[in-house]
């Protein structure tokens, strides 16, 4: 099942720097992690902005959850979910009505 | 260049059912065309919303512009649209720095 | 999996009392056969508002969204959905860290 | 009566850990007893948000607000109340309009 | 219990005077019979706005529920519903803990 | 002259738990000094938040404002007033018309 | 006594012409009328806006109340209302505390 | 030309109180310059806030600027500014069409 | 004097074809005649939306308000004004302070 | 491509006087070098606020994001990103239909 999931990141700048720098290199090596094994299908950087746009294609609510709340930056993240189903106009979708 | 663009649809309720039809069918024509010229990469239905998520890959901004000025439920919708760079997680982008 | 869903209904007073009648009618059968099935699971009024606050316990999304698409006041209502999880404190969860 | 309550938990990153761990863990246990006695009738994580939606069944408004001004994370958190009525399509509801 | 509602008030200017005017007065007459029963507690007009605050005493959810949804001019209105508890600061309170 | 002024409080937690004892304790005793007076109507709690609705009944702007501006926790609340009038479907307001 | 109010019209393009023209005059005949009255003290155009921010000295909440509700263009706008206390800071204020 | 500025002030608790005092001192100093130089033609408060609305006689955007930018609290405020012109209805403002 | 507008532009569908056509041609040929002139210096469509960012050089406020009521799409637009002021790093701003 | 980006700057009054200057000269340096290079088109303060409203002209999105990303105050300021096509009415851009 596939989720938008739109990530806002916001470290605030009392954050002592080594523990910033390993939260993020953690988060990467995390992230990557994820894209291997097929269940974190996009992500892209919204310009300008220290935010995301990913898609996510995982078993269920529970999967997608545990694997947002481990996130190492999730306590510094605010999260929108958008579950996503398939659109009619969709060229893999077959004969659907719009 | 990749756009994401969410697109929220807004059909009046008096509008004449087979202008309705028309335009509904005609969109997704319009949309399967640009899927398959490789400019409308991605389409996602927003649960439980007349909306999408869609991603675009096109040369310009012009081009966007053009594309979605040109959807025959442009004045029925409204959207928003979100530039994408390359994300320094993303396992096709090589060694950026986050 | 679960589903909370959020409807908020807005009839147009120009619609034709009889329609509405009709639309009303025929939404509280939907409604009904959904609970039956056990997709449906809880449907509250909020109070003073023509909305109601609904949880769904459906197989996917795919499925969630013809529920709702399906809706015969779909197109007078807006939809907001969100994905629930289990609760670590929920007494049937069992051990899991908070 | 029943409610539901929408609870957004923000506990500032300066938080002693073990202050932390201690009020999550008394959060459990409150929210525990409280489903044990039949009055916190359902708890679901907001999948990716630190965020439940629950339903209370109380006697009235003070008891919920007794309830929810107690709650070991009470200072952390913003509630969001909404009162709930039967919904006259609910099958539990016999014969009421719509 | 009692409960603070806001009502917005908002009649399209298409609405055939004569309908708004009974509409109107039925309100008046509506309002004034709740507030002979004791029901209806306070009503203030919020000023410069067709709109107003008022308090209510009924027996649960369901009695305010009712009471508003079969306001005359209920299809032309937005309610804000708040449930009010006893505050500890207020003389009539006795003796509870702020 | 009539105000509705509805309160939210957020005292941050690094305030110095005697200090803030003693702002609440202070801020209680101002309240009902207030209440004793006739200048503060009415006091609730709104249910599941550090808020209250309150109703004052003052000579004019500057007598509320010296009240507002006066309370204890004046530098940690927000206030949104409302001027009041008298609504015409009141039956203390005679025959006005609607 | 003083208030600020905010006045965004918006007259619906298919109200009749001459209608409008009539209100159009009328609610200037009615604002000049106030001024000369030295209630409706400041009147000013909002650049590149159908909307004003004005000042009115008024004897209490039931004049201006009744001064707005009487705006030919009433049921066309939106008025937000803002009491106005002396500022600490005003010559003509004396010697009061900021 | 004239310009309304509305003033939200949110000085941090943790402001030493001897830098606040003198802070506080030095902006009524500078606002009643101006307001002796005509510049600063009227400031109110908005009662029940730390708030004012304001209204200035510039020469100019740079003049107002530097105004705003060089308020003592200036980095503990938020500024609205809205450009004012005259209003056709304003007595002052000749034979100007509505 | 520079101010930067948006305006977005939202005509009924209701609108009659040859009017809107007439209203869209006459919008270009004042928008060009003031570019022409020197007042309107720039103007950008908003990627994806009926919508554009402009720049105005004018004398005044007045000047700019006549201006923008005088556009013939101004019943169907809503603009939001932001008055510009010479930035500090601007090259051709000399040597200001940040 | 051109993109109009407002930067709003927020910089926490906790920050080193001196870390604060340095940061804002070379805020400065590296914006006028951009300016140089002709990639940052133009540059206005808002008046009345720490913020700005910029156009820049640069090869694509990665580019702009590098810019933004690496403006010395970044992780003070909040941007949000309009990609800009060309206006139908801009007299530089030709024969486009409105």
């Amino acid at each position: 099942m596939l989720y938008a999931v739109k990530m806002n990141v916001s470290i605030p700048d009392h954050l002592d720097p080594e523990v910033r720098a390993d939260l993020v290199e953690r988060e990467k090596a995390y992230c990557q992690e994820l894209q291997t094994s097929g269940k974190w299908l996009h992500i892209w950087r919204c310009v300008g902005q220290y935010a995301n746009i990913s898609v996510f294609d995982v078993a269920d609510h529970e999967e997608l959850h545990r694997i947002l709340w481990g996130l190492p930056l999730f306590a510094y993240m605010s999260c929108e979910v958008t579950p996503l189903a398939q659109h009619p106009s969709d060229l893999a979708a077959g004969e659907v009505a719009a």
